[in-house]
């Protein structure tokens, strides 16, 4: 009787959840990236994800296997590259909100560096999926920079809806490459 | 008696030795970029190793542990940014040999990537340790492609230290920073 007792597997459950969660907004951006690679318009890759590495095991014969590490606080955003010559720096915000874009989903260190590569001549934006509409923003960075200081103000803890409807680029969904946020790039930057 | 057996931990031991080794020149390198980032010089950044992670574990009230995951074989270069307005992006190699570098540590895809950079008018290139002789090159990327490409011809496998000598740019250790390899790039490229 024990051999059919429901084999409990709650970890191997979430993972599969988190991927396909990640699949959204990622997933179309990093199709896209394949695509502007393949055909030699821009050089744009994601970052591994950040992990501290605390313990390795190095079987036999076999390949080393990581058993301890955690997820660290990234330092810098997702994706950069190069495009036409130029810098580009940017990070992806899935957005399960319908009013309104939490500000605590953005990490101080994101802000820093998106600063810091505009400073030096860099084009750094952030692009927002609106997954309640199905629609896909840019918002320049000087305006999420203004809500991120004003919030420090007046406590104001989100960008609204309205602000992307009336301030953000909204990103066409295309067939070849899916998110074609390069086009909304060209109509802001060059 | 069984208590007094000698603790078996080689895991841990090997971890620590890796980390060192990295040290040399990854160490050198991060610490020049933190310079370079804090004095406003250069905002550049080294890609964390990527990891396949496979399982994760939440458990109650703490951080999630990852408890399974592996290595992957990176598909760019180990560092990338924007420096004088101009993308950036290197591969660092540490080198333990005496007469020559061998090409077997330089994947495939970090010279396609860098190929595909330089293409799109960035900077590319790669940082070489020579620990035998407290030495640190730049090697332009067109003499890495050079043997490279001949290799897959007359199959020799590596790159003379002579070729360092005499192709490569000397980068002078330093105080602050103590690796100023942008000094070099200035020289080969502004």
């Amino acid at each position: 009787m024990g051999l059919n007792f429901p084999i409990k597997k709650p970890a191997r459950q979430k993972i599969i959840n988190k991927a396909n969660l990640g699949m959204d907004l990622e997933g179309l951006i990093n199709e896209s990236n394949t695509y502007y690679l393949n055909n030699n318009i821009a050089v744009i890759h994601k970052k591994p994800t950040p992990v501290q590495i605390v313990k390795v095991d190095y079987p036999m014969r076999s390949k080393a296997v990581i058993t301890e590490a955690y997820y660290k606080t990234p330092s810098t955003t997702d994706y950069n590259g190069i495009y036409k010559g130029k810098y580009i720096d940017f990070e992806a915000k899935e957005n399960h909100n319908k009013t309104a874009f939490p500000l605590a989903n953005i990490h101080p260190h994101q802000i820093e560096h998106l600063k810091n590569i505009i400073a030096h001549g860099g084009i750094g934006f952030m692009i927002f999926s609106w997954n309640a509409y199905g629609e896909y923003y840019i918002l320049p960075f000087d305006i999420i920079l203004e809500y991120w200081n004003n919030s420090l103000l007046d406590g104001r803890k989100s960008i609204p809806y309205q602000v992307f409807k009336e301030h953000g680029y909204l990103i066409k969904e295309g067939y070849l490459p899916r998110l074609p946020y390069l086009k909304v790039i060209d109509e802001i930057f060059f």
